[in-house]
């Protein structure tokens, strides 16, 4: 029971956290009467020589410390005396342990939000450099019409994008601390909350409810569903590549460092990086379901359920920074073939175009649809590309095809004509590069 | 298999958003110069008339009509003849069902957070008028502290207030438009987009990358998400409720409005309001595994798969929409019985009090929480009341027990002492009730 | 609140159950001297013509008719007069509820079942009749070794197989009576409840404790989660063909009623039906989610919570006959193309094949397989195939390489050299479909 | 990337499975003529050498090492030689590793098994010991009807029963042998597979078709959802229990050794072995999520994907095992307080009765429901209970009320009534037991 019980095993990493926030709280209670300044001196510098002890390795757990807190507190009084007994002094594990987490959390937050914007920057670098490579582009996995493969990378460093903010926006709801609530009611020494909140670096403010704030892990859900999310569209991008990096589509092939051989097959380099992406999305998945699980289950305030968390936010976070790392790795060292991407690009990708082309000679959308349609099928029943349809062809089908339409079987006039915003011409990619690191440059992160 | 693919059924809803969507985009063909302006009037026009015929109930669904765009789109031209065909000019239905939905869910959003804000009020109505009312607060579902009924109402409302930030968060991510992005690859008739997005209202801007454009669907996991952890707040809510209405509780009683009989049993009210909130809190978590479930599943674009999102989503905000007014309705309604709170308040429940009593005299914390373990084992021995102890008999636990510790014995002094921001003195929670009102006319919903 | 708590919108579907049950219930309490044989004959015949309504179309609903329990008592009274306010008598919707799903379920389960068997018979012949066909074997979706195109369907027909042993071997769990339970505490009038279980049918006999019986939905999670796996391999399946219907791939070819084109890509065929079928793989998974959670979150015997089950269950039962019999028609229509898979066999496939050449000859495996791999090497570096290396360059590799090697470069000979049970040779594949077809004479199924 | 893709630091623990399978396979191979038998007997005995290094804790891990199957074929390697090399011939990971794990699974079923007959004859004993207590049964939570508090204990029996029966029926799918299906087109070296599984003990014979072999994963997937729905049963028993232990109910209380107290509140015991019970459920249904998402993200055959599913296998078996055993502990030793259950029995839970009494004597139950319901409402309307109702009161709502109605109140009463089987009367509850214990004894597990 003991052993089910206990949390040092998973908390301990939160040795720093727990005395910076001790320290705060001493503080805090020397400001309230409660400790002279002098107790919260000792104090303070009796939890600073416990975190030199968890620094350089020595600290010695010992029998009855079942977790963080009462593992630093047990120290703390063999170091300083009697007084430590007075640190806990209106304070709760509850309280405690929520402030403990937050403040681990809030760093964590910023370190993904680091690793994702050097994703985006590496998206961003390549897109630059690549810019002039065309490729299929799919829908429903099928050929669909040109694109570049800088825009393919775009895409994904759009969605990475939207994870950031995600991250951003959470950061004042996980920045918010609880301490000075005490186990639910509240805490009854009028300790300043506002100040340690400060003292902490909480950038939040303080819970505003004492009851809510030892009972709220809606720190944890977020943080967990954004890593969620983030790691979905980490799951799709690798898709993509396991896609492209198969041998009928050759468009790309990872690095030795990332990929894998077989024990039986001599010729294997299989995207195990890849794989382990696609499948922690999966993992990542279940921890949010878990999370969520768990608090639905319980009534107000905190119930020990709760504690079953902090393991799957855990192994969350450190799921996120090993994905976004790998990722990073993996985008930075992926060989792309144009070659082979060029050859798969088909005249009936084209078709979408031939239906332009009379759309600007004032025929309705929807007519040159079919009479483009009857162009492919024209070509599918003679087995021949679209573009070896000659022009006496084309005209039987509609009377406005003349010598210019020529023009429409060029893949790179097909990519340059969707110039709109957020198309995959050359001008907008690069505009899209832009913005991005814009957006890094005014997030602090470039 | 025309069944299994068609949309129609569910996706009609959205007839009113499509309309106004080919509208700005009709207009924004013009401004192109695809269409004379004259064309684009007739098709504005005619796709108001559409809107008529819907408003009206007279639409008349024909077979071939597989979702909503292809309805609307086919009515128009049976209205206004050829001119009609040329409204798809450049859009794919890929674009254009992104753009119909998130139009819908910005407006659905608002929707929920002014139902939510009508929950907040009810509860800081509440919470003000009842500030008197003591009642036992619970660790562990285990007796633990004194505190306000208030109180108690006011930590749910936090956690809606984190709700509604959340929502108010999302909100220009669901605002950010997809039209213009064609299948996949963008536009060719330089529309232009930024005109389209005021046009509509979308107050996010445009989607940045057309690919990305037509395959995100992060606006649907996000409501759903924070659909999801606010069904989530409700449930614990509504746990909470449905004990403190159990026989041996009695805190509360249901209106009859909220509450069923039985089949069976003729004495029975049963607070299934409540019970079927909690119960769609794990309903819409099944949904946001669902559409996580069904992303993760699928490479870059637009794959068929998507398809399934729209009914967990519309499945997601109905549910919201019910189980938010429903809990108001129950709030609003529902009895309280403040004897029975009070009957609760045990005398063990002020040992943390009695603790503290010893702290102000100086004594550790740690010490006065061992002492006060002794009072509580002592009365637990002789079977009386903690607060049936003499002094006498206290001083043998530790001498600086004297006169004065009869003070301890009043579950008011016990909150009033919570004073400490969050806590649940009366001016704290008080407090907290205008601090929630100001929240709420600061974001525009009082 | 009423449209929040009624159930009739989606039970009525149980109507027919509902009667079966209640006029076994009559005869049981007559059987137990509760009623006469008369009032009884009366109940059960009144019951009949009720039923008559439903099927006629005729039964009209009325206001209060809440759920399909009290809407066909209501009806019955109304026909019989007040003898059929004797047929409640001892029971509760609890127990009711409870055995009305349980007995459409059973049903359902055996429509599964059929509907699966016809899925498997369909990969059985086609992989008799096609079994000549040889592709390219994928792991990590990177060119492995030579397989037969039947080999293939067979390791999908072979997780279908488990998917039908599961919902066989779960049929007595859903086929087992609550009936006679009451509210919670029991029947207090004797009723013979291994009578009632024989009347309807309920292979599983009679729940053992009413107290469970009230609140066990293990036969609703139970389904669902069998149904969700079975999605999860047609899933799995439908991404495979996805690919294998890829442009670069183009192993097969949708037929028309399974595809479907693009608003604005006039050439596009897209996959709609197996990327459905991929997408619903996610939906059940989060019905999956829903009802686990619902139940999760709830105390002992009935809640009202449980009645969120029902409309997932449904949603279920109906995706599961949706897709097995999409999946069905899409295997039985699909047009493979032998000449693209055969174009898709390389050389190097056969490096497996070059390292056993050695290991017959003596040379440990592990030695074999360097040995093998610098084959490819130096195939790789000269950028020919490795079937173009001379038994002079192998030579080089190893001195055991000898003329006979030629032998290995056949992908037929691969295939067929495993011969191993469950392999991939011509005789190994045929053995499959054979014992497939047995487990489906010994089901009964064929 | 090294350390993100080895897996050694979590399958180390299956070293004696890969051991057994290797030692099993090199006799396949004997038999199969393709190692001599001494080369069998060296490779066998290395082998049983690299166990005893296991054993002993002397096995040391070496770089390159980077899972249990590659370490162990390196020390034999070391150990014995090159004939080491000889080990590895037709196999691949992808049907070790399989073959591995299930049979580490089998055994852990069997365990788990056991382990939930302990708790059922725990359940057995004391609901035979008890079966005098008298408890309040509440449906919604609400007072409804009394029970026998074994009544209540059984019927959670009742649903552990079925979770065994579940691990009963998955097992021969787990024991079902991968290996000799090579990476996935199977063995060319004509293996008999049929001796490996019986020389392993796999009781389902081998897996049918090679390629499903590697890939099928269903055996983790469905002992991870009975692993779920079993940890659905203790969460719901655990929050019953918690309910229970309440201040206002006090109808049980935790023993010390699995209660704990509050760093702030002396007078706290907490159940947080119940509590924590209660979190695993969210937990081990997250880890169901995330096996299923990962698989359902993969096309045919291995993809590293896969690996994702053993960490959460081993976190759910063990948690089974820590969540069953702590059970066991708490129901063990759990305190009953039989004079505050009795104390929750009120008069209106007799309602029911009430009723009874008048259908007895002839009146329809829809009719006797109204008259208790008038009942219940004099009661309410005087404030007094419903006992306390005179005859001539009764009789004001229904002439067929006499004297012997006094009979109805009495609790005990109402229990032995409901003498059905599954009911709450003593005769059956003892029969329940007897039914459990036949089982148990069925099952060889006691």
């Amino acid at each position: 029971m003991e052993k089910f019980n206990e949390s040092l095993p998973f908390d301990k990493r939160l040795w720093a956290e727990d005395i910076k926030g001790s320290q705060a709280y001493a503080k805090a209670l020397a400001k309230a009467g409660i400790l002279t300044h002098d107790e919260a001196a000792v104090i303070v510098d009796g939890l600073a020589k416990v975190a030199e002890e968890w620094k350089a390795g020595g600290f010695v757990v010992k029998p009855g410390d079942e977790d963080i807190h009462t593992a630093n507190e047990r120290r703390l009084t063999e170091l300083v005396g009697a007084v430590g007994g007075k640190l806990h002094t209106g304070r709760s594990r509850n309280d405690q342990v929520a402030t403990d987490y937050r403040l681990w959390l809030v760093g964590q937050v910023e370190v993904m939000r680091a690793e994702l914007a050097e994703l985006m920057r590496v998206a961003s670098d390549r897109s630059e450099a690549e810019v002039e490579v065309l490729m299929p582009g799919f829908t429903h996995l099928q050929n669909a019409m040109t694109v570049r493969w800088s825009h393919w990378l775009m895409s994904h460093a759009a969605a990475w994008q939207r994870d950031d903010m995600r991250l951003r926006d959470l950061l004042p709801r996980v920045a918010t601390l609880p301490l000075g609530s005490g186990a639910l009611a509240g805490n009854p020494f009028l300790v300043d909350r506002q100040f340690i909140a400060k003292e902490l670096g909480f950038s939040g403010g303080v819970c505003p409810n004492s009851m809510d704030a030892v009972s709220d892990r809606d720190f944890v859900i977020e943080t967990v569903f954004a890593a969620s999310l983030l790691c979905v569209h980490l799951s799709r991008w690798a898709e993509d590549l396991i896609i492209y990096s198969s041998g009928p589509f050759g468009y790309v092939q990872c690095s030795d460092a990332y990929a894998t051989g077989s024990s039986l097959m001599p010729q294997k380099k299989n995207p195990d990086a890849l794989e382990l992406i696609r499948g922690k999305g999966g993992r990542v998945q279940g921890n949010l379901m878990g999370v969520m699980a768990v608090l639905k289950g319980t009534p107000t305030t905190y119930n020990k359920d709760l504690q079953e968390c902090w393991e799957l936010l855990f192994d969350t976070v450190d799921t996120v920074h090993d994905v976004v790392r790998i990722a990073t790795g993996v985008l930075s060292t992926i060989k792309i073939r144009p070659d082979r991407m060029k050859s798969g690009l088909s005249a009936d990708m084209l078709a979408t175009d031939l239906a332009e082309y009379l759309v600007r000679k004032g025929v309705p959308f929807r007519e040159t649809h079919h009479h483009s349609g009857a162009a492919v099928k024209m070509a599918e029943d003679r087995g021949c590309a679209m573009s070896d349809l000659t022009v006496a062809d084309l005209k039987t089908i509609h009377p406005l095809f003349t010598d210019d339409v020529a023009a429409v079987w060029d893949f790179n006039r097909s990519a340059e004509m969707r110039d709109t915003e957020g198309g995959t011409s050359k001008r907008s990619v690069l505009e899209q590069v832009q913005k991005m690191r814009s957006y890094l440059v005014a997030e602090g992160k470039h």
